[in-house]
């Protein structure tokens, strides 16, 4: 394939709390804040913001006050007037655009990187929105390559960008990161390592791009998201009566074929994935996702050709 | 030693959802009560009451509303006049009192059993009050032989009755069993199916001890509470600045020396564990702890001589 050359990424934005017990990425802004803080700013060709996108939720130690931030970034509820007593992560989603944005202009931040934590089993996963963001892809090649004490995956959502309404959206670029397994409202010094590292080397990839390095091309693999599963519910309460089987706990990214056990229920019954084609489970017993109806993610395995990436000249 | 003989144990309440997201404790009390109106009532010489402590909390996944339930089963909680607009969980805690005891009264039920889940690997593990009640150390070693999904263990509060906190404290005897790890909001089949077996073997016991079974006695091991360590925190802030050591995290009752790594600092300075003697770490990183200082206690572990136990004679 013949080499893409795209601008250079000078404005980069480290967001952490858009969701405010997600604590790795909380802490780790924090420090980024102090390090920056307590060090010469040195002449850089990358500029780096880095944002505590929900303060009020990260306060209170919640996933959000009202409603999910990271549900707010969507063209309606961006360009929509609001009133006095207005939803507060409406009014935050409607501020973060105006300060890395505003979405779609020339004047948004090159990147945006929205650190997440997950329950589930995912190791550090860039999500993107396609697959042919090639700057998403060859972070994310990069990642593998740099972070040996996690697997590195990425997950692309397989919907237009119209339809966005995640944080990362407001940039020209953008992904979220998200690393588990980690309960929310607790900090593991192996998954805030990884998030640290994976950061790190981002930062490392982007400035290697900015000075002329010619990155290679080649295959890498996407999951690309399918649909969502919710757990079995009792028909008259509407109460869970299963829980994601043993054999599936805790193995995201790993193939789920036809006849594979899926849940178990509180009296002992299996269910079985009754899925015509073998598909890969993300997401699996996500704490967060219980209140979206979500037992897990199922995705489609592809592998996909990207070109060789360089910088434009000036 | 001499056989002890103790009155027989008809009334038992088993109780979950005193904090409102440690749901195996919430989904398996709402699966017993689901039995006991399917089945017939059989003519058993043990009743056993279910109850969801905290409703309020359950209902919204949170630890509790207004206060801590499981800290109001203080005397002073229990006997203070309530005005109008009192805590939720303060008159909860009397409610509860009224039901299944009241603390020390001749109606009190016989044994309460109160489930929790914790975000440390703690696997199955009674708590009480002190180290001799031998109905408790009786229990626990018979879980001890018929679990082998996860370690049992019992830890001893070490505190006099009088200065009891927590629910099982209303009942003529009683104790917590705490089942993980497990994120706060979630269910994970291996947690909901240890703790589910510890409840069908505590009832096992209690009638196999209603029935006359002579229980040997012989050494167990007890974990005695000696203090709690907070984590580092930034003197300026007052916000954490370490997590746990990623050698200490998840070894909950394994043996800490002195000159054991303990914290690892943001900056990835690591903090030694400095105290003079080897103690047992547990509840290690538990992610509720975070608001009460705890980062874990340390025990002590004791072999403690139990007698033989057996139901007193009409």
């Amino acid at each position: 394939m013949a080499t893409v050359h795209l601008p250079s990424i000078t404005r980069v934005a480290i967001c952490g709390g858009t969701h405010g017990n997600e604590l790795s990425g909380v802490y780790l802004v924090r420090e980024l804040q102090k390090r920056e803080r307590e060090t010469q700013k040195e002449a850089e060709p990358v500029s780096v913001v880095t944002v505590l996108s929900n303060p009020r939720a990260v306060q209170q130690c919640r996933r959000y006050t009202e409603m999910d931030l990271n549900r707010c970034f969507t063209s309606a509820i961006l360009s929509k007037p609001l009133d006095v007593g207005a939803l507060y992560e409406m009014e935050r989603a409607q501020e973060l655009n105006k300060i890395l944005g505003p979405r779609g202009s020339t004047t948004a931040v090159d990147l945006v990187c929205d650190l997440h934590n997950t329950t589930a089993n995912m190791g550090l996963c860039l999500i993107t929105y396609s697959d042919n963001n090639w700057i998403s892809l060859h972070v994310m090649k990069y990642l593998q390559r740099e972070i040996q004490s996690v697997p590195v995956r990425l997950v692309d959502l397989g919907m237009p960008h119209s339809e966005a309404y995640s944080l990362e959206s407001v940039g020209k670029h953008g992904f979220s990161i998200e690393v588990g397994p980690q309960p929310h409202g607790l900090l593991r010094a192996d998954i805030f390592n990884a998030m640290q590292d994976g950061v790190r080397s981002m930062l490392d990839w982007i400035r290697r791009f900015n000075s002329g390095t010619i990155f290679h091309g080649g295959e890498v693999d996407v999951y690309t998201m399918v649909r969502s599963v919710d757990y079995p519910k009792d028909p008259e309460t509407g109460s869970i009566s299963a829980t994601i089987h043993p054999q599936l706990q805790d193995r995201d990214f790993c193939v789920l074929r036809p006849g594979d056990p899926m849940f178990l229920s509180f009296t002992g019954q299996t269910q079985l994935f009754e899925e015509e084609e073998p598909l890969y489970p993300i997401f699996v017993n996500e704490s967060s996702y219980y209140e979206k109806g979500i037992a897990m993610w199922l995705t489609r395995l592809r592998r996909v050709q990207i070109p060789p990436l360089q910088v434009q000249a000036d």
